[in-house]
């Protein structure tokens, strides 16, 4: 069993629950015998190389209960991805600071970063424990059910569909919200959980693990509004064409060679703009609207799912379970064993480092503009208690007299 | 005392809460002996025209206490600014259904209709009170202390600008968000309530209500990035320069001039994502993000004020008071009592129609770019009971070794 000092961080893209995950590995660091203090590396693996730790053994339970709630990342984040030499200098300050047991609460890209941490650790001969822990809002780890992050982005991304389905509903148009997730759908295909009625939106639901057409898409916009007189678009981000070109890119292109000027399109709202432009100029709707969610999504104060806090924490005291007890270094999962219940496993390095996750086919409609049920009951259990419920007046009509 | 059918509808932009204005006249209506059966008109004035009606007093009062707590219009809104001809239709549909007691919920430009529908009304000798109802997250109606929908969205902006500044202290640098409100600021200064610390951010907030120079804003951000590393920045959408005229309008002509050919800047991130690439080009800071809160502050399910639906919910009972015991039209208004206490008054449908309240000098700081002590004790009450509370890590530092 290895001995000595706790070293925790955060990497990547903050969540609602990162911090659940950060308390979870303190507290029960503090149960154990064989570890010592328990230190907390400033803006992830950057505060490591730097010596900026903060000794969150002298923390009190209260403020770290409070710290739990708090969305974003306690001690802050670096999007730093360490090169070989990179990790040996984070080797060299482990050393010196006599860590016995690091934990890295990130994605696929900070899973990596703990294989090479560990791999030189063996190489130097140093007793180390090093562990992944899971976070993301994406949910694009391999080998996890789901990872904490995704459920209450989910969660936000569900609340603000329903919202704005209500919204389209009393003033009908067009409206396109565009939704994080480069890669992977997961988030953007979460706008589905907004529907309780037959006809509520989202009607049309663009993923990046389909190619996406600007031809479709406006034939999909006309056939929707022909037959609701409104329609409700959920678009990835990451959507491309055939040939892989994210659909901005291929877009913004286009402008290029017409020589557009110095205007720069990278903006976070261009994609939903030119979308909308579209629309407007190819179908000639009238009421066209957009919003991109941004980072509104994963760092909203208030929107949480208490599921995914129960987990993110769990997730982080088994990491210190396995460290504890375990002889392996490895990368905490969530498996699923029931409806609804989960439990961890320790997965190798290997597995999730660098790996990306996208959504099932069995979770994509035929049509390629929408989920199926499936996906609909993987995601249910995940959002928590306490959704908001929304409801409608019946249509009781009153008979006309004037009639003109 | 007026005799006959209800009428109710709702106009303009949809909230949080206008429908708990809409179920505080319908059951209140149902109680009053004098009041007959009660009608619902489908999307506001154009719904009125239309003869498109529900028959309210069909509906059970679960039912009822249901779609108020549902957010958006539930009988649909319009656009539509009626002019004396529409108005002169409005009162024929009136007529033919023996309408006694017609209640607009909406903003300024709805209490416009309401006064014209009155005076038609008068002159034509037919018996009607005709009540305005206020709703605007604006809150932009004068002699109204606030306007019910105000307090659910600043509560949105609130919260979302906490979780930002948390986001941003985890990956530092330059986050700017513009904020609903073309000439009132009200919107856009509820994110300084997000402050908690004194160096939280908004750090800079721009209002409509003061002269938007592109110069004097990067000199702000300069000075922030330099003091703090990072600076969060709430902008309005209506800011302007010194000539009136919108920063994104003038910003647009500029690039006009550059012959940029048919990029189309209209789109809502647009504004945004100028004031990024300025800030990026001019200032050279490499991490600049923003996001356009758009639709979402005024439609996102499970963000509202308790406050603010119950004084949404009177509003409309108070509307049905006036109309079965009162002998004039006029317009509901907010009074503010104590701190925190409000009582309702009715209002000469003149003294509101059309006009719009702008936030006052004493809620603007003498640096133009921060609101006053004032403006927070004015906005605080309103935001309601279990606001998200945020937590920090204490810094306790530890000790560096290597110190490299």
């Amino acid at each position: 069993m290895a001995q000595g000092k706790v070293l925790v961080a955060q990497g990547g893209g903050p969540t609602a629950v990162i911090n659940q995950s950060l308390v979870g590995v303190v507290l029960e660091a503090r149960r154990h015998a064989g570890m010592g203090q328990v230190y907390g590396a400033l803006h992830g693996v950057r505060g490591i190389v730097d010596e900026a730790f903060l000794d969150l053994s002298r923390e009190t339970t209260a403020s770290l209960e409070r710290v739990a709630a708090t969305p974003a990342s306690a001690l802050g984040s670096t999007r730093d991805k360490p090169d070989l030499k990179y990790c040996q200098e984070i080797l060299k300050v482990l050393q010196a600071h006599d860590i016995g047991h690091f934990f890295y609460i990130g994605g696929n890209d900070s899973s990596d970063t703990v294989r090479i941490v560990a791999e030189e650790a063996r190489k130097a001969g140093h007793k180390l424990r090093s562990i992944h822990i899971p976070k993301t809002i994406d949910n694009d780890l391999v080998e996890n059910d789901h990872t904490p992050g995704y459920p209450s982005a989910a969660r936000f991304v569900a609340q603000a569909f329903a919202g704005l389905d209500l919204d389209n509903r009393a003033l009908p148009g067009v409206y396109l919200a565009v939704v994080m997730g480069r890669h992977a759908g997961f988030l953007t295909a979460a706008s589905a959980l907004a529907r309780k009625s037959p006809d509520d939106g989202p009607h049309l639901i663009y993923l990046p693990e389909r190619h996406f057409s600007l031809e479709a898409f406006l034939g999909d916009v006309k056939r929707v509004m022909d037959a609701k007189g409104r329609c409700i678009v959920a678009v990835s981000e990451g959507i491309h064409d055939a040939s892989g070109t994210p659909i901005l890119n291929s877009m913004v292109k286009t402008l290029d060679r017409d020589a557009h000027g110095n205007v720069q399109l990278s903006g976070t709202g261009a994609l939903a703009d030119l979308l909308v432009d579209e629309v407007k100029s190819k179908l000639g709707f009238k009421r066209v609207r957009s919003d991109t969610f941004g980072y509104l999504q994963r760092a909203f104060s208030g929107c949480v799912s208490d599921v995914d806090q129960r987990e993110a924490r769990e997730v982080g005291e088994a990491a210190v379970h396995y460290a504890a007890a375990g002889s392996s270094n490895g990368s905490v999962a969530i498996k699923r064993i029931g409806e609804y219940a989960v439990d961890y496993t320790l997965l190798p390095l290997e597995t999730v480092a660098g790996k990306t996750k996208t959504m099932a086919d069995a979770f994509i409609a035929e049509s390629g503009t929408d989920v199926t049920p499936a996906f609909a009951e993987y995601l249910r259990p995940l959002l928590g208690t306490g959704m908001p419920e929304t409801h409608r007046l019946r249509p009781n009509r009153v008979e006309k007299i004037l009639k003109r």
